[in-house]
């Protein structure tokens, strides 16, 4: 039997949902819909496909747009059977739906719904058709995304003040309910992933009056739940988490528990920073955002290795053409779309994506560079927010690391092109303007006497920071030598200031383990992941300063409560003990070919699963034999 | 006390509301959206305005969108009361609302809701905010239009078969209400424009299961319900007339009965076809059509001389920049909308307007213009529909009735532009377009040995058909010799092929009348109108040929009941019989000014008002003396 697909048209599944997504912040009973252009699916489509049948068959669509088939000359309303055949027919289903997409649903032997109908929407070529593995059932609508549930029942109750505080095993994405053992009456759930920022009625970010009916509160970020003015014994509570089941592939486990605990946290936290699409984090902002995403793409890869993630996460950032505002409204966040993209088919080998948003990856480029200065360098427009990081950056004129982003920009091109099999001429154009791009870079951004890149050569300040630098060495945009002054003159020299985010912390692990200077990052990772569970993490944080006082500890934004307990960009020990310590590179993902170069010197014992393509590799370490397996 | 009204992004509404009209169609139990790109509304939005509060006051915001208010420095929750002032004050509304557009209503004193506020879409520069004047209680949600309504009880009920035929006493647009005498039961309403397609339980368009809680069925065209397998005593039926209200301003009254009857049937199918925009007809399509609001334009601004309903039907037709198909698909149609917005000014001198929608109008010129062959004249691209009137055109090549709307549309913006006062330079360029094309289309489709415009010169045929040369006569492109020629070679000769569409009759009478040739419109208006009442006609229809048989005279598209018996264009006798007859030309709406060149030889009485700008004229003649009032 085959399996009948909704379909809709390609990529308008992924932006209405990231509406709902990037819609679903609250804070403090106000909703904070995302401060960027947010819109876009169609309303009016149509699908068609042409058969050869060899006999009468027969079919019936379903859907809940407005509209009809046509088959041959003859039109049918939804959910009739439908009889045609013997000979070529061409069918047709007209769709219109105004408050979500138009999707539809197929079912018949022979005629039916999946990735080879054509969708239209009046405007562009006809395009094959969207759908999901998730969505294979009559029944579903793929406006409303079936989540997986689990049940969570409290592993604690203490009475506080004149209320109750439940904790859970762990932090969760959950709707509380509530079981009245005495009949409804009105209470107030103050949830936290924090116990502090539970206890605080007027701080915490999610405050609930459950529903009369059925005892629910709205799904949330949760790990703490105070009821005040309630005793135990009047209630009980469950958790009931919802979560997009994408199984995990890899395990971790070596003789250092501290570290497998690291591995188990971030794991815990990348899986509920992964939904339907990849998040910052799960208690604020819930949003979906570039920079954030093109990390997670990272992680993945060694965790889940599941592409469809990652295809939702792109589109729901693209958006339609004409593109006329940054993704995020970030500057650097509209090329780590492209980078993205680049790490995408490393890893999957998906060129069928690659090709089917390659039109959009050439005018997002053309909007760049509708924004160059009189060198050729990217700058930004009134309005745009050029971000890199929270950090000092000398941002006069065009921003060195931008230009280093750009310029990996035109390298993927260049080489997703090639891989494409478009016509020479364009690809040597992307490769041009690449090796172009990097030589301005090095001639106006390059001090050799302080043997590092400065931020800006227009104000003359020649500050220099360690973003652009890390930044020369994963793209190569320095070459061996310069790389070498960087590391001394930069990475090393505690006159640079640090940095303060895991977000650029994970670029400069990464930059430090490709210099082969992997002993840095593991004493790195153990005192700043193992030090958050110190403090009792259970999932990773946002940001962790540990000169920072406990009492202080969750404040960020001037905002007492305002940092994220569990953030997607802090699930990086994955990629980096995964990457450079099992030290496992995909080369082919499609024929499942790999190379891998551990470093055992940092253990005693190792027992591991990473996913290459649709294998997984088992890799054994005990200290004096390896085996690898798969 | 001031007026609160509900605020969108300008456009937004109509853009809306447009879906829900083109997607209304239903036929024999499928639903036929129309074929059209057909999108557009915001998602997210922000409101904003500043205020200077000479004392403290306060406000609140209401809305069903997600949001918040940004007064301050401090957000609040949509619902709440806000304290602020007194000094400056910079207030935002952030919405963001996915199955339909975020609008908001704020109630104060001071801080209200109303189009002084601005809007951003994250794309455009701020707007004016949009509005309508049956939006301005908090109650109320903008994306449900409230309908007035009036109860008809049927004018007769007649047993036929085995069931009842129930008549109205005219076509309404009607939810039926089925009352059970003896408790519920399966029951089938056919409705029917005519008693034929009512009794016609498999052609006719709309047959109904009424819902078993209310007995109600969904709002259609209906004047004749049949309801099989029933006796009248079981049953009570009413119909709920839905309708927007839009008063009739107009009223005519001569001593010609036939000619009062004329308009009267006119004026009831008009009203009908006058909702929240214009539409074609109320049965079959009930789509927005941009060549039929056009002529739809000129009666209502003698009728009801409503502007409101002008502007909701132009900003429906346009949609959203970039324009990448042209209009209902149809180039002809791209270009009536700027001809509709001349005619929109002329009759209410409404210059905001068309100042919000200039942009729109240099785009729209801007995408005709990538459509130009190399004489400079305009043609379709691939799909494009080259429709002009159902008739048999040459249109190999450039089509010159293409043409000399295009023409049109250079002098429009030409007027327009130098209205608005914009700058001297563009409004020259539009104005030597205008005359380069008009000289060209002289040169190449004036033929002047037949004296008339040709269809295309590129084919060689020099087919004469009148469409062009009553577009030549109605634009000015010909000049006054040209146009008597065209008056007898081609509109009185009947060896040019007679107009078979009420649509063009429309534009072939309005000629003629300008011609001063009112003998022969006044002989036609009683012949053609008074044809189709003679029929049984309560209503105007599509199309009306007397020498068609009356068994088939409901036939059309190949379809037993295709034919639309309540069609907009066919209330044209209200514009001639005003413009031309009552002789009413509005010279300053704003002013209230007009000319009046009454046609005293048809009448030997009238009593007549007609609308200017906000003063209705009263009109009288009683065979001897006239008297004009207001």
């Amino acid at each position: 039997m085959n399996t009948c697909y909704w379909i809709w048209y390609h990529g308008d599944f992924e932006l209405y949902h990231a509406m709902k997504q990037n819609f679903s912040r609250v804070e403090r009973g106000y909703g904070w819909p995302a401060f960027w252009k947010s819109e876009g699916f169609r309303n009016r489509v149509v699908f068609r496909k042409e058969y050869t049948l060899e006999e009468e068959t027969t079919f019936c669509v379903y859907s809940k747009a407005v509209g009809y088939v046509l088959a041959g000359e003859k039109k049918y309303p939804f959910g009739t059977k439908i009889t045609c055949g013997p000979g070529k027919i061409k069918i047709s289903v007209h769709a219109g739906r105004i408050e979500a997409f138009p999707s539809i649903y197929i079912k018949g032997e022979v005629i039916y719904s999946d990735k080879t109908w054509f969708a239209e929407d009046y405007t562009n070529p006809p395009a094959a058709a969207g759908y999901s593995r998730y969505f294979t059932d009559e029944k579903q609508d793929p406006s409303v995304w079936d989540y997986s549930e689990a049940v969570y029942m409290p592993v604690s109750a203490e009475n506080y003040e004149q209320g109750v505080l439940y904790g859970f095993e762990t932090e969760l994405t959950a709707v509380l309910e509530i079981e009245y053992k005495n009949g409804y009456r009105p209470l107030t759930v103050c949830c936290g992933e924090s116990k502090e920022e539970a206890l605080d009625r007027e701080h915490c970010y999610y405050s609930w009056n459950p529903d009369p009916q059925t005892g629910r509160c709205p799904r949330c970020a949760v790990r703490y739940a105070y009821i005040p003015d309630c005793r135990k014994e009047e209630i009980a509570v469950k958790a009931i988490h919802q979560y997009v089941d994408i199984p995990v592939r890899a395990r971790f486990s070596s003789n250092d528990a501290l570290l497998n605990q690291i591995w188990s946290v971030a794991e815990h936290t990348f899986k509920l920073c992964s939904g339907v699409f990849f998040i910052d984090g799960i208690k604020r902002d819930k949003w979906i955002w570039s920079g954030d995403a093109y990390q997670s793409f990272f992680v993945n890869q060694y965790l889940m290795a599941d592409p469809d993630i990652n295809r939702r996460t792109l589109l729901a950032l693209r958006g339609n053409d004409p593109l006329t505002t940054h993704i995020n409204t970030i500057l650097d966040y509209t090329l780590y779309w492209i980078l993205g993209i680049k790490s995408h088919e490393e890893a999957y080998g998906d060129l069928e994506f690659v090709g089917q948003i390659y039109p959009k990856m050439c005018t997002l480029m053309e909007f760049c560079e509708s924004q160059l200065e009189e060198h050729g360098f990217l700058t930004g427009r009134e309005g745009d927010w050029i971000f890199i990081d929270w950090a000092d950056l000398d941002k006069e004129g065009a921003l060195c690391a931008e230009q280093m982003l750009f310029a990996e920009c035109y390298h993927t091109m260049a080489v997703l092109s090639r891989k494409l099999g478009v016509e020479t001429a364009r690809c040597e154009e992307y490769q041009k303007k690449y090796e172009q791009l990097t030589k301005n870079i090095n001639t106006f951004y390059w001090d050799s006497e302080k043997g590092a890149y400065i931020d800006s050569f227009v104000s003359g300040k020649k500050h220099v920071a360690r973003h652009a630098n890390i930044f020369a060495i994963l793209f190569d945009i320095a070459d061996e030598e310069q790389k070498k002054q960087i590391v001394e003159q930069v990475l090393l020299n505690e006159q640079v200031p640090q940095i303060t985010t895991p977000y650029f912390k994970f670029y400069e692990m990464d930059a430090l383990c490709k210099m082969g200077r992997l002993e840095e990052v593991f004493v790195r990772i153990r005192e700043y992941w193992g030090g958050m569970m110190e403090r009792g993490a259970v999932t990773f944080w946002e940001e962790f300063d540990p000169a920072v006082p406990e009492e202080e500890q969750y404040d960020m934004y001037g905002d007492k409560f305002g940092k994220s307990l569990c953030h997607a960009w802090s699930a990086s020990p994955i990629y980096l003990l995964a990457k450079y310590f099992v030290g496992l590179t995909v080369t082919d993902p499609a024929k499942g070919t790999y190379e891998i170069h551990p470093h055992l010197e940092y253990f005693e014992s190792l027992d591991c699963v990473l996913p290459v393509g649709e294998k997984d590799i088992h890799i054994m370490w005990d200290g004096k034999e390896m085996k690898i397996e798969g």
